[in-house]
């Protein structure tokens, strides 16, 4: 085996602590010299977070997978506000809105997570119009700056902050096969395997688990989407579907698909879960049920023009078919 | 234990193979549209490397520790030749005087690396004026390209490749303590130590050693200058000593002395080490006595400003006085 690939490491900067956010925003925003910020937030937990800088403009106009509406809006108001920063302090979504209006306006954003969602240390965009998920890439949509406040994710129910973790599995998971997966981002994935598996099995540890989403979405940021992250884009654009719980659902079976052309990569992730996937799954009590899919045959031929050409397997749409039943019918398939 | 840390991570281009650097250095020159390259290196090997690629001017004026004036005769080639980007062949000295330019000419460096120096991964320059050696650390200096080809380092002497690759250890083990030491780069450094103790024992692995080297350079950069680089920065300027060689004498006894303050990361350098560092050297062959350095006593005092307020146990003149004469008989000592 000889080693060939290109490696883009993203250059930013995360701040962590406990009970941290509040100074560690206000000292992000003296750094950047910033004056005018835009927050973007639906979330209360913002007006804590915010406490102790300026705020220019609120948005609260947060909603799943960016719709494109959504973020005219929010741009508007950028520019209306005169913002010289953006400010975002929620999951996913949140973070996506930020980067749709960094996208347009080249407005620098500072990250503050709320989920492990991971959207924060990547430099990918997505936005829905018509119920299709366009996402691409742009370094102008990476925060400068994540701050990472364990305190943050406390108030997660439980069964949130267990899909949102296994969200972020799917990140390093994927990474090891995914059309620029390489030995540095497989590292960090392992990485980020093994830090998210221990905070899943240790309910509350809330560290393990902002640094395994850390290491996950710096990975996935690096290797690219390969044939999960392809399939849930697709499925979650085109039938609405709650993120985090449509990742862990089908995460399993591309395990389960692609597991056997990459044995060693499969060896190295049983490793870093200290096991198998459904059984960490079984241990923590993530539901991993597909929901939301009315036509898997549909559903199959909507993902298959994404099917990474790199994918260490062909998939076929009748393989799309056999996966996303399996994945809607979990317990007969393990 | 609560984590509070700020990380920094770099953004840079890694493009990695076997007899792919000609290429890679090409596809990366028209990727920058630079049109006059001012390669820096005393290499024969620079000819072949460099030989798909227009070369505006040549610079050979290589010295290690980057004497000024070598480097003030180097920025007036750059600007003489109208240089808008700057390649360097060879070791840690060369990529040092590119950086030197980078410096105050803000010109971007592709840096192709022929040793385990692991300087092309990192923001630290060096300058050696009057055998007092000045570090800082500059963005602009980092190389926004790296082109690894593990055929460039298959001339080194075995010798030169074992004191080279313990230098490159020598970054891992050294950030597990630095003032800037956190999860991330700890776990950068502990699959760094674990790719270069695999690389040493496998003669022959360069891809192991050259994939540890970056690694262990980038965590370096993040970790900053810990007790073991304060220490052999300032005898390498006092003395002129080699560098490689230097870092690999005096590595196992700040080892034998910080460890005991840390015990978890000793356990873990252990671990990634796959047993104690003397026995890696013993095991591979490394030459490990401090050579060149006339009295300890005097270079106790030199070092002792230079010892990191954060090191995680106090450093008296007696402390530095043992641990240079322990490196200086190391059979002795362990």
């Amino acid at each position: 085996m000889t080693w060939q690939f290109e490696h883009v490491t993203l250059g930013q900067r995360v701040r962590f602590g406990t009970g941290t956010a509040a100074d560690d925003l206000a000292a992000e925003v003296a750094r950047l010299g910033a004056r005018r910020v835009l927050v973007i937030s639906a979330e209360a937990v913002a007006a804590e977070v915010t406490a102790k800088i300026d705020v220019a403009a609120l948005c609260t106009d947060v909603a799943p997978h960016v719709p494109v509406e959504n973020a005219e809006r929010a741009r508007a108001l950028a520019v209306e506000s005169g913002a010289d920063l953006l400010v975002s302090v929620g999951g996913g979504s949140t973070t996506g809105l930020a980067k749709a209006i960094a996208l347009t306006t080249g407005l620098p954003i500072v990250a503050v997570p709320t989920t492990y969602a991971g959207s924060e240390a990547t430099n990918v965009w997505g936005l829905t119009e018509a119920a299709r998920k366009t996402t691409g890439s742009d370094d102008r949509v990476l925060p400068v700056t994540v701050v990472y406040d364990t305190t943050l994710t406390a108030s997660l129910p439980r069964d949130l902050a267990i899909a949102s973790g296994c969200n972020a599995l799917a990140h390093c998971v994927d990474s090891m096969w995914a059309p620029r997966t390489d030995p540095i981002n497989q590292a960090l994935a392992l990485e980020g395997m093994r830090a998210l598996s221990r905070g899943l099995r240790t309910p509350g540890d809330r560290e393990q688990m902002l640094y395994g989403a850390y290491l996950a979405a710096v990975a996935f940021a690096s290797a690219g989407s390969g044939l999960h992250h392809k399939i849930c884009h697709v499925l979650g654009g085109a039938y609405n579907l709650p993120h985090a719980e449509t990742h862990t659902a089908v995460l399993p079976h591309v395990l389960a698909f692609n597991g056997p052309a990459v044995p060693e990569a499969a060896a190295r992730i049983e490793e870093a879960l200290g096991g198998g996937l459904i059984d960490l799954y079984d241990e923590v009590g993530a539901s991993h049920v597909l929901r939301g899919v009315p036509d898997v045959r549909e559903a199959a031929r909507l993902v298959l023009p994404s099917v990474p050409p790199s994918n260490p397997r062909e998939v076929t749409e009748d393989d799309l078919i056999s996966l996303l039943t399996a994945a809607q019918n979990p317990s007969g398939a393990s």
